[in-house]
């Protein structure tokens, strides 16, 4: 174990500080609660007054102990933490649970407060949980310092930024049976531990399969992501994030920048970190089950089997809304199909059995074989009322049922693909249902709830190939042109690089630009010369002179050295006449792009994830349609793909508006060659590459935009 | 009671055909449950050859029972059917339930049985129920012909084309208690009645709150918007409407016509008759329950009263994305907040608590009193875990809890708002939840559940205000003029209407079209004299080409005398190359239109619901984005005004590009107009104004296509 918090969350021994013989008094219900569930190691109270507590030894202060202290629960007022944290220092303590609340959420002076606490708890080397948690448990440890009822052990762990939230998911498991939990943090006020270092215990810990973390904000998303990487190779997490629709900076400078801070963003970063996220609340459990029991899926082909129309109907509905495919099964499966099902039974995917297990549901595990058997199936879901044959027909049927329960139960383990059942009885959970969960059968009584299940194992086995075989292509350093480009803005005093040095440092990372020409005076008209009869788009350069159109400061479609020279006139005159103290750097001349697609390539440094890639169709589908797709930086070429698959729009790039398909690999070669120059230049704050117009043979940079950080040295 | 329904549904008396000694059979089950239910009038077992079956007299034919026979559970085979309804015709049997399968889904024999029963049941006057139905039950009228167990008696009817998803339905219920069942209809083949009968029957019924609809497929669609606009006027109904995803009629000729036979169309259609469309199976209990109980919503303001911040928040989250606002609350509902709330409260909205209710509870009743007395409030939504103070802080509580309850109960009652409670404790329903229910307030687990809830309730208060108040426009007789276009076109032996002739009806029905030249030879150039130095666009006519552009057969922004005689030259060239036996009428000139949004409008003849009028957005939005909108004709401005604003893509009608927004009235005209033309017109199977170009002075319809349908007479 290399988690620091081992020994906080699994803990040899504890001290409750603020130990109380009041049986209303989260002091005297913690040790209570221990000494009930057989706690494994000494429990120390501390109370500066009483001698015995519980029928334990208590200490006046956590100094006073003999023994090792590995954890603190700490019951006492904000103001006393500073003072008790020195004690546990004293003590070496690794780690406490703060319940007190009244620190920075009450105002300047509970700021000041959590700031000592935190000197304190950093200058000791004690790790603190809290403040204002409602505290942790782990149920195989027999910890459980939150007092919550009834809570099933199992492998399910929580991580929650809200104590309801915690005690709404137990208290739907119950209900459910089967399910329970592992280790429960509610993470309060995340003073010191924070969200990716609970990630990184629950990667390791043994007993939790499935980490469920339940997040209203991030304070270190970019870490989040690294940790989230290395855990989800091995083992799925869900993320529920609310706080979903406040977002959206409203005051950015750029189309990128104005769509960060969204739900969308966050969504897409957790995805490409492997995450599972889970966006309505009331499936979270049945995700975790699912996730908690079965294998990634190697594919999305899934075969349905039916023994009720209206189920199988619904299930194939849910199924293509969610994105999965119905799998196109073979020949030979259909044949064996047909040997064991009775004519009016339907062979194409879904299979619907019609009746055909009514009297006999040992053919449901037949068909289960042959249907793990075949090739194109990655996944299989059972639809309908499997495991109330007894209940529904006759009670005889319940033996036969149980077998057959058995008998699927080893076929999953065979073939070793998920499995996923709907049955209108999952509730009630008859013997063979119960057969089949033992045998690691996720159950649910909903089609999309079971759909819901199946698309999120499918969706985290293509993550966790993703992200074995396409590691994320981290950038090297700087190049010097690139860096003498950006050196020569910053001795100008510049905010921003001008379009054709945006370009240029485009063209040091590989990005085949347009030649442009910036011309200054009559002296220098040289475009025509370059460009001969090409037609032309002109812009006026100038640091003060952010909306080129607005100033008059655009012409496009100009050819021939006359009609250069009248633009040229007419757009300094213009920008002259809009604001006579602009500094004029020239007017930049390229050649106009053909027609194409237009798309927007945007990187923005987000102040939660750093440095994050846009990508969408231009114009209308970005300001209006919010169609676009985030990956954080560093990414890899199967992210980009991704991002171009992500898209609502997608079907413009493959031509469906008459143009052939745009070539896509150009698209994602220069999204590369951004997220390389992004890393190679942290100081560059905003990139807007908009529009980028693709083409069937390529595309080129029509405008690009960049803006530099304030200078913090 | 108007409906046929109601004397097969609560029959005074029932006729079993094919009662049986046989434990095993469905002719002994259900005279066994009639019994055990203590159904309250005559059953008559009919079996030729048993005298006495479960201490009833039996009866060898139907034609013998003494009294009146209001309903036969027909338990025969298939094959009798025919002569069991004319003994029941004999007997004057008002209805029958008909269980046997092996009809029409069978094949050729099954299909002419299937005949002769329907006629056998008309000519006898007979309603059958089925076939192959797994039977009906009213519970209020202790008939329970199905034998599920355990169903719980309430106010839900269900019309279901699947019993599975009855009996998950009734499954489910259990588990939630105090949510109960009418009637059950399994609509089987629905040879005979059909699914608007049923549900005018349920808007009758006085036992049923809410009807549900498990509908696979409509056959008569039509008829079940009319029944559904007058039930749901007084009466929610909800539909569940599965076998979604394989819509799309792919070889249709128009972009109405391919985007008809979607799901989107029925649930647009059943949305405008008032019907609540529920679209995911797992949310129908909660929203059928919701209904049930709640007054519909007078407006989309909700507030939020929480006592769990995680839980709020998520409320929020789902409520913003479901479409709903958070009501602004009033200074003065602010003021009496602040009275009654701790410091540390959030008073806006969503209102939380923050722990000022922990140990009482009766703050709870105040706010919410407060919080329904500002008239900016529509429904309340309570969040988080109330109801279950006292099993998670002291049970002393309970009694203080109880008492919130009740008057929260009054508070429904007094100010006739709905009020929905979320509560993580709705599982366990301890006894202050037991007392809100039974006051009428609908209880959820999850957040989405309740919004969802919520949701559908401000849905239905606005379909139902907009349903008494903007009544369809149904349009009068076709004009004359109009007629004669259409009777030349007949005459002519074409199957389409030219694009000027489409034009020129719309004319007759008030639409400004720009006026078009058919200019046809040399001497009959006259555009240029018309049109003078206006851009013009000149188009091929003739029946035999349909894709004017690929026929070279479109020239656009033709300017002045010569050029339009270069291009009606091109026109008629290029026309003769691509199919020289092409009848040719002429080229069609018009004025270019100016510049603006491109909209379509379309109408087409469903072959489930008749007349249907498409709305969209030019362009990728109707073709890649499918971004549109259906109404059913006749309809009225309301529903066109709901249409524009349906669209994703509305807020480019509003001038997010640039441009001034288009005049909205001008659009709905337009739509309006369409609308009395397709009613006027029935024997037009399809219009496609394609694009129409909307601007903020107006609008010009710069293509319009009209399809006469295959003359039947």
């Amino acid at each position: 174990m290399s988690s620091q918090l081992h020994s906080v969350l699994a803990p040899d021994s504890i001290a409750v500080i603020g130990a109380s013989s009041d049986p209303t008094k989260r002091g005297h219900q913690a040790i209570k609660q221990l000494l009930a569930d057989g706690f494994d190691g000494p429990i120390y109270p501390i109370n500066p007054k009483a001698p015995e507590i519980l029928g334990l030894r208590a200490y006046p202060s956590v100094t006073e102990v003999e023994g090792p202290v590995d954890l603190a629960l700490i019951c006492t007022p904000a103001r006393t933490l500073p003072g008790v944290l020195a004690d546990c220092g004293a003590k070496d303590v690794k780690g406490a649970v703060v319940l007190a609340a009244g620190f920075s959420e009450t105002g300047a002076a509970g700021k000041a407060l959590e700031e000592e606490t935190l000197a304190q708890a950093r200058a000791h080397g004690i790790r603190l949980i809290g403040p204002n948690t409602n505290g942790v448990f782990n149920l195989h440890h027999r910890m459980n310092l939150v007092g919550v009822r009834d809570a099933e052990t199992g492998n399910v762990g929580i991580v929650s930024q809200s104590g309801n939230m915690m005690l709404a998911l137990v208290t739907e498991a119950q209900r459910r049976r089967q399910l329970g939990f592992s280790t429960f943090i509610g993470v309060g006020n995340q003073l010191d531990v924070r969200f990716h270092e609970y990630l990184e215990y629950f990667g390791e810990d043994e007993n939790t399969a499935v980490p469920v973390l339940y997040v209203e904000g991030f304070k270190n998303g970019r870490q989040f992501l690294d940790v989230a990487r290395d855990v989800t190779v091995h083992k799925p997490v869900i993320v529920y994030k609310s706080g979903r629709t406040e977002a959206g900076q409203a005051s950015a400078s750029s189309h990128t920048g104005s769509l960060a801070g969204s739900f969308n963003l966050t969504r897409d970063l957790l995805r490409q970190a492997g995450v599972t996220v889970v966006e309505q609340s009331d499936k979270i459990l049945s995700v975790a089950e699912g996730l908690s029991l079965l294998p990634p899926a190697e594919g999305d082909r899934v075969a349905i089997l039916a023994d009720s129309g209206g189920h199988g109907t619904i299930t194939t509905d849910a199924l293509m809304e969610s994105g999965l495919r119905l799998a196109e099964i073979s020949d030979e499966t259909r044949a064996a199909l047909t040997e064991i099902l009775p004519a009016q039974a339907s062979l194409a995917n879904p299979v619907d059995v019609a009746g055909g297990t009514d009297d006999n549901p040992a053919v449901f595990a037949d068909c289960t074989r042959i249907l793990l058997e075949d090739p194109s199936v990655d996944l299989l879901m059972i639809s309908g009322m499997f495991g109330g044959y007894a209940v529904r027909f006759a009670e005889t049927l319940g033996k036969a049922e149980i077998e057959t329960s058995a008998r699927i139960g080893e076929l999953v383990r065979k073939y070793g693909k998920p499995v996923v059942v709907q049955s209108l009885y999952a509730t009630h959970k008859p013997e063979p249902l119960r057969v089949l969960r033992e045998a690691g059968v996720p159950l649910f009584i909903w089609p999309e709830n079971a759909v819901c299940c199946a698309a999120e194992c499918v969706r985290y086995g293509a993550a966790r190939r993703r992200l074995k075989d396409h590691p994320p292509v981290v950038a090297g350093r700087a190049r010097a042109k690139a860096a003498a480009i950006i050196e020569r803005v910053r001795v100008e005093g510049r905010g921003a690089l001008f379009e054709h040095e945006a370009k240029n440092l485009l063209a040091v990372y590989g990005v085949g630009v347009p030649k442009g020409v910036l011309i200054q005076d009559d002296a220098d008209i040289i475009a025509a010369e370059i460009f001969g009869d090409r037609p032309l788009a002109m812009k006026i350069v100038s640091q003060d002179i952010l909306h080129k159109s607005d100033a008059g400061g655009v012409k496009l479609n100009v050819r021939g050295a006359d009609s250069i020279r009248a633009a040229r006139s007419d757009i300094l005159a213009n920008a002259g006449a809009y604001d006579s103290e602009a500094r004029i750097e020239g007017v930049l001349c390229t050649p106009m792009a053909e027609a194409g697609v237009e798309i927007i390539i945007g990187v923005i440094q987000d102040p939660i994830f750093g440095p994050v890639m846009m990508f969408g169709l231009g114009g209308i589908f970005v300001e209006v349609l919010k169609d676009v797709a985030f990956r954080a930086i560093p990414m890899s070429r199967a992210d980009t793909h991704e991002m171009l698959d992500q898209i609502a729009s997608r079907k413009i790039l493959e031509g469906v508006r008459g143009p052939p398909p745009v070539e896509t690999d150009a698209i994602v070669d220069l999204m590369m060659a951004v997220a390389e120059l992004a890393q190679a230049h942290p100081e560059i704050a905003e990139i807007d590459l908009n529009p980028v117009i693709a083409r069937a043979d390529g595309l080129d940079v029509a405008d690009a935009r960049m803006i530099l950080s304030e200078r913090t040295e």
